[in-house]
């Protein structure tokens, strides 16, 4: 069962307290499209500008992620630079070049549109909505956003929500589009938009998940060293909606097994630079830190 | 098994978003004794002023907490008034009158003396050791205390930890305490002052524990009505060292039990102002709720 992500493949620099990396490889579908592909064929649509090379392609060889979609255009791909306070838990912009990015029209190759999974990463709303009129009947629609998008195309995101199974989004965002503090009545006002299940991502204190009437909540996983959280977020995306795709169902079980493969993944994401981590990890190693989340929060009745 | 609880019993102000409580029953030992209670007699110990009349000891009529250990001095009872903000997430304390707790020492009657787990409330670590002197043997010794006392009386502190085995503290506390801001370097340092176990109460993110080298991570139940979170810390050690202190051993497993109990507990406090809804609580109440957050939780190996 393949997925289909469409969103950002980019340059970071970054700066944390722990050291510098410069001009390495970003961007949503990057982080995505690995993490996605340790369960499932994943197909990558973004725009890169040429000066992006086959150094940085090497990431996605070898793994079964389909980078047909992944176009270039005459100019400089995304780069993004940012700079992280002490503790990790915020970080400074220092600046956003959206280069060939700012022109992406999303293009979705003829293979690609049986995809069965959708994921539509944090991009205008209105070019999310294109995405799904390329795409033939997804069993699954999932969508990121942010609150540039929140506040400036309210309108267009409440129609791409309508057409969305799973929304994922960070609590601040959750509480954005919502207009509700309390993150049961925000994720109720979402449900309302559209979405089944809403996924809010709460970094070191781990994520809620609501689907229907149920919640499930996961900690995240309790790291000794977290180096670098770039790209933690889409990580824990494409573990989630990788894991789905290469699963039988979508039911209650087994998206919370997905989101505990999503923290999972995440947790490797942040113990360095980059790709860097995710590149080097193997399947064992991914159920070996798995078994350690459940010995994390198991606990018996009374 | 009875347990002992050394702390605060107050009038609480409080201002929340939702409204406003005037001079109503607070103070640790109030919300940890009942709160405990419904797991295991309670020996309490604090110091109130000829203000507090028959009213507030209502609140422990009828219930296994034995108040011959509240003494009763001239004065006026500690009073404590702060403000939540609109998220409930910060407050400012107003006004914090000492009153008789100024000159709180803590004498422990011969009947509580055999007490097998001992709860050392937010007070100095001076005092704290008192109480020690004062009791025979008991099987757990866990302690509360703030930064006041970090900073004010570290070495203190120091000697108190020593002879503990159990630590609660909040996030902030734990990071202040070890110098480290990661949460499992921090716990680590700790547990070389002396206590096994470290229990890091992180609010609406839930709890950590570390106990020994072994970690747990639960979740703060999701509630949609967050009414007023004075006390829920309190009534967290109440839950969780009731629990302990009716359970026939302390191991790992048990501890984990207990962490849910004491979750599941601070979720009602918060219900409502000031003990009111522990007031109102059942023990099936308590199971349910306890079944809840199971179901929040568990997932299924992959």
């Amino acid at each position: 069962m393949s997925i289909l992500v469409v969103g950002s493949v980019a340059y970071d620099t970054v700066e944390t307290p722990f050291g510098r990396a410069e001009r390495v490889l970003g961007g949503s579908a990057s982080f995505f499209s690995v993490a996605a592909s340790f369960f499932t064929p994943v197909n990558l649509v973004g725009v890169v500008g040429d000066d992006f090379g086959e150094a940085q392609l090497a990431a996605f060889r070898g793994r079964p992620i389909d980078v047909l979609g992944l176009e270039r255009m005459a100019g400089k791909t995304f780069h993004w630079q940012g700079k992280y306070s002490y503790d990790l838990n915020s970080r400074d912009t220092i600046c956003t070049d959206l280069n060939v990015f700012e022109f992406f029209q999303p293009k979705i190759p003829a293979r690609y549109r049986g995809s069965e999974v959708v994921f539509l990463g944090n991009i205008d709303p209105v070019l999310q909505r294109g995405v799904l009129e390329q795409v033939e009947s997804p069993r699954i629609v999932a969508c990121d956003t942010m609150n540039f998008w929140i506040h400036g195309k309210a309108e267009e995101l409440r129609r791409t929500l309508a057409k969305t199974q799973v929304l994922l989004v960070n609590d601040a965002e959750a509480r954005d589009l919502s207009g509700e503090w309390n993150l049961v009545k925000a994720a109720r006002a979402i449900r309302a938009m559209g979405p089944r299940t809403i996924v809010i991502k709460k970094g070191e204190h781990g994520v809620l998940m609501f689907d229907g009437e149920e919640a499930f909540a996961a900690p995240a996983f309790p790291l000794e060293t977290v180096f670098d959280p770039t790209g933690a977020g889409d990580t824990f995306a494409g573990g989630f909606l990788g894991y789905l795709a290469g699963s039988p169902s979508a039911d209650g079980p087994a998206l919370r097994r997905a989101i505990v493969m999503g923290s999972t993944l995440a947790s490797f994401c942040v113990e360095a630079f980059s790709l860097d981590r995710l590149l080097t990890l193997s399947r064992p190693e991914i159920d070996e830190r798995y078994r350690r989340f459940h010995d994390l929060t198991v606990f018996e009745p009374v």
